[in-house]
C-alpha cells in the first residue's frame, strides 16, 4: 500500500482510535501541498519503528486533525550496514550523502574526524531534517542513527561501532586489498570506514589493521569520498536482494 | 601515477616532442590554481582513450606551454554498462546523476522521454562540462557517451541501444522482478532502464518486455530516479571486482 506517510515524534506514545493533531509544518504539507480531504488515509512514523494508520477528521489551513486506525510495529532489520565516513570540506556533498545513504537504507552513520579531514560542525537539526525526509520519501519506518562526530581514534576503540564485519576503503598502494563485494555478508552487520579527499595516513591505515579492519577495493576508478560511501550502500542494498 | 590529468579535445592529432600551448581556461587552472611550474608534468586526455603525458615547458597567467614526452592509446573497456533514464524535473539531481555516473565509470548515458517525464532539455555544454570534469577527477581516459533524448518507443527499436543484457527497473507490482545483482554479468554490455518518478506507464512496461528487457527489483526500498540509476552504476562498478 502506497500511502504517503509523514513524521510524528510523538506517535509512539498514541493509541488506536483516539485524534491527534499534526504538527503545524506536516498539516501545511497534508492540507495545502497534498491538499488532501476529511476521509483521506495516510501513515504517521516516529523513525523508530512505529506504523500507524490515520484518517483525516477535521481540516484547517495550518491544522489537521486524524483519527489512528491501525498502529503497527515494523520489525527492525536483523542486520545492517553502518558507514564511517570523513566528511568533505563541502557541506553540500556531506548533506548529499546523508540523503542517499538514508534512502539507501543504513543502518547507522558515523562521522569520523581524521588528521587530514576538514574539522567537521555536527549540524544535528538540519541533518536530521535530511534524514527524516529522505526515510518518509523511501518509505521506510526506520531512522539511520546519526551519532556525533568521533575522532578515529576514539572510533576504533568504541565497542558501540565494533562490528562480525569490518573493511576500511583506503587509496594507498597494497597488495591485500579485497573485493568488498565478494567479501560482505548480507545476513551480517557491517561497517565501512571510508577515507577523507586527502585519504588516510598511515598511521590511520594501521590502526585499522589491528582494528581488525580488511582493505577494501571500490571499483577501478578514484571515486570522491562520498560517491565512495554512496556506491558501499548501493551495494549492501542491492546484494540484500540475493538473500 | 598520480599526476593531474586534464581535458584537451584536440591532443589525438599531436605528436611526440612537440609543444603544444593550452587552451585559455587549462592554462589558468595550471598555472594559477595548482601552481604549477616549469618542469612540472601531468596528462592529458581527449576523453577518448588519449593519455599524453607532458612537461610544463613556458608559463604565463593565461598560458601554458608544454611538451608532450608520451602518448599512449589505454584501452576501451571490453564491456560496460548503460543507464537509459528518464530525468527528473529537478536539474540538480540530473546533473548530479551525470557526476556520479561518470565517476562509477559508466559507458553511456541515454535520457529518455516517457509519457509520465518531464519534457528534458537537452544542455550538451553544461552536461558535457559536468561529464568532463568527472571523468578527470576520477582518473579515468574515456567520456561515457552522452546521447541525445530519445522517446522511449524509438529507443526499444534502435539497434544502437540492443545489448546482451537488458534490464527495466519500474515501481510496479509484479512476481517477475528478479534480483539484478544476481543477473547481471560483468563480462557483458547491459542497458538498464530506469523509469521517471511517477513510474513508467503499464504499455511502456510492455513494450519492454516485448523488446526481451528483465523486470528487476532494485533493494528493499523505494529509490528516487536518480538514486536508483546511481545504485545501478554503484552495483556494476563494485562487483567488476570479483573478475
Amino acid at each position: 500500500m502506497n500511502l504517503p506517510i509523514f513524521f510524528d515524534a510523538a506517535i509512539a506514545a498514541a493509541t488506536v482510535n483516539t485524534n491527534i493533531i499534526l504538527e503545524e509544518a506536516t498539516s501545511k504539507h497534508v492540507v495545502q501541498v497534498l491538499r488532501m480531504q476529511i476521509g483521506d488515509a495516510f501513515f504517521l512514523t516516529d523513525g523508530n519503528g512505529i506504523k500507524a494508520e490515520v484518517v483525516i477528521t477535521a481540516t484547517q489551513k495550518k491544522r489537521c486533525e486524524v483519527t489512528i486506525t491501525s498502529i503497527e510495529n515494523v520489525a527492525p532489520k536483523t542486520s545492517g550496514l553502518s558507514i564511517a565516513i570523513a566528511f568533505t570540506k563541502n557541506a553540500s556533498r556531506n548533506e548529499w550523502f546523508l540523503e542517499k545513504a538514508t534512502e539507501l537504507g543504513v543502518v547507522a552513520i558515523i562521522p569520523i574526524q581524521t588528521k587530514r579531514s576538514e574539522k567537521v560542525f555536527f549540524k544535528e537539526e538540519r541533518w536530521n531534517t535530511i534524514l527524516v525526509t529522505a526515510m518518509l520519501q523511501s518509505q521506510q519506518f526506520y531512522l539511520p542513527k546519526l551519532y556525533p562526530v568521533q575522532d578515529i581514534g576514539q572510533f576504533f576503540t568504541n565497542p558501540a561501532f565494533k562490528k562480525p564485519q569490518q573493511f576500511i576503503a583506503h587509496c594507498m598502494e597494497s597488495n591485500q586489498k579485497q573485493s568488498l563485494s565478494a567479501l560482505m555478508k548480507k545476513d551480517s552487520d557491517v561497517v565501512v570506514l571510508i577515507g577523507p579527499e586527502g585519504d588516510f595516513t598511515s598511521e590511520e591505515v594501521q590502526q585499522a589493521l589491528q582494528a581488525s579492519y580488511l582493505p577494501v577495493q571500490l571499483g577501478h576508478t578514484r571515486l570522491r569520498t562520498e560517491t565512495a560511501a554512496m556506491a558501499v550502500c548501493s551495494l549492501y542494498n542491492l546484494l540484500d536482494e540475493k538473500s
